[in-house]
């Protein structure tokens, strides 16, 4: 599956034992598109990064060296998905980290995902999981890779016919999908959840907060619930590989696949052009 | 630092960067005392990776494969910590766990800390952590991998004249310290927390619950706050490694070490010498 590694610039796949990413999951990662031979909404998914790093207190590696390797890694390639894994590395005693921190970035290549083009035009199903999100507001927001949660809840379904699972936080506030950010439409009205205390604040996410506005819907994060997904009039998916899915069916219940929905996907999908040919 | 390692029973101490253990720390692990060439309570060990094992549907390996491959690595060792991790292995499509999950095993030998011995005899200095733990019922009891909120804990102090902090949840209640579980003693009573949102539920800490009884001192866990530390006669911590350590400061404020807090470290003395001896 795996067509390319670097790890600290070095071109090999294996790590030693000792790496706190391995051992505590004490780390960070992203996710990224590669189409045309870029690394779609790079810039975004770097300040993600830095930010999560500065929350961790690991030392970021900085841009330049980040953005050389991924050259490197993308030479004669079209179309990827591209990880970005970076750790406290070795060293320390137990939790304790070490004095100096010298980071493991691991840099690695995944086929694209061959979605069903259905799941665009026609929308997905979801389910609600049972298994909750834990709050604490110094995690959240940051894709780290503490992610037991998420990979218990991808484990409540088998199905082939459901692409996602909804999950809600401990107080029973609807928080994201899985592996994807959710959103509704009511009464042209766009609705994300808040992520303050859970939840990974995605790059997708976040276009569509920055661009809503001025292409005419205005999103405001808030508190929403089960209740807000039941009277919505659209509801979809977000995530940086998926792009926009709209979602048809919420277990059994079925929405249609709307205008706004449409229209932000297509917003999104031009800024995508755009960064790519920057 | 390390001595050995055994990867699903070969000497190799490099593991592949697409094992589930890296990327969402999705998996378990015991730090074992080793003494006079045994490994520690194992059977209590084992007993706990197995329960870990069952909450993350990660099928157990068995106490055979592991045992024999202790006894593997731990030929000629008089003395050391033996840690073993156990990963959901490789596969899957993201969080998403593979069909058949083929767990990685993972044992490696540290040299034992040579701890000053006046933390057992005159206790230790501890701190109140700021950071607070995550309530998740399905996460909590068990030792899994998914440790930033310990690494950031323990990021919060650097002088090396307090060896441990405490830690509480998201409602306040105190859990355990960032590495140990906690104890107290009031009146004669035992006193410890509640482990069923979160927190590790240590071996050491089992032994006491399973033997006070026998030896004279009842112990019913149970929410207790910051303030039941400060009316507290005796206050002590507990792990594998460091067995029970007084705590003779929490902050500025000093506590005695107290009989009981010495009888229960003979008692746990005791019993790992029958372990030892077994």
């Amino acid at each position: 599956m795996l067509t390319d590694v670097l790890i600290n610039g070095e071109k090999k796949h294996n790590l030693d034992i000792t790496d706190r990413g391995l051992q505590y999951g004490d780390g960070l990662f992203e996710t990224i598109e590669v189409t045309s031979g870029r690394a779609v909404f790079i810039s975004r998914h770097l300040d993600r990064l830095q930010l999560g790093c500065k929350q961790l207190f690991i030392p970021y590696p900085g841009d330049t060296v980040l953005l050389s390797e991924i050259d490197l890694l993308l030479e004669g390639i079209e179309s990827a998905v591209l990880k970005i894994q970076l750790t406290r590395g070795q060293g320390g005693r137990g939790y304790r980290q070490p004095e100096i921190i010298e980071p493991t970035r691991i840099l690695s290549l995944y086929p694209f995902p061959a979605f069903p083009e259905c799941y665009k035009q026609e929308g997905v199903r979801v389910r609600l999981c049972s298994g909750r999100l834990s709050s604490n507001p110094s995690l959240a927001g940051i894709k780290h890779t503490n992610r037991l949660e998420q990979v218990l809840a991808r484990a409540e379904w088998a199905s082939e016919s459901i692409q996602e699972g909804l999950m809600f936080d401990q107080q029973g506030y609807l928080v994201e999908g899985t592996m994807s950010n959710v959103f509704m439409v009511k009464d042209g009205m766009l609705l994300t959840p808040l992520l303050v205390n859970c939840g990974v604040a995605g790059i997708i996410r976040g276009i569509i907060l920055d661009y809503g506005a001025e292409n005419g819907f205005h999103v405001e994060p808030q508190l929403l619930t089960k209740e807000h997904l039941y009277r919505a009039d659209e509801v979809f998916l977000t995530n940086s590989i998926i792009g926009i899915w709209p979602v048809s069916h919420i277990d059994n219940y079925s929405l249609s696949v709307g205008a706004v929905t449409r229209q932000i996907s297509q917003c999104v999908d031009q800024l995508k052009t755009q960064d790519i040919q920057s």
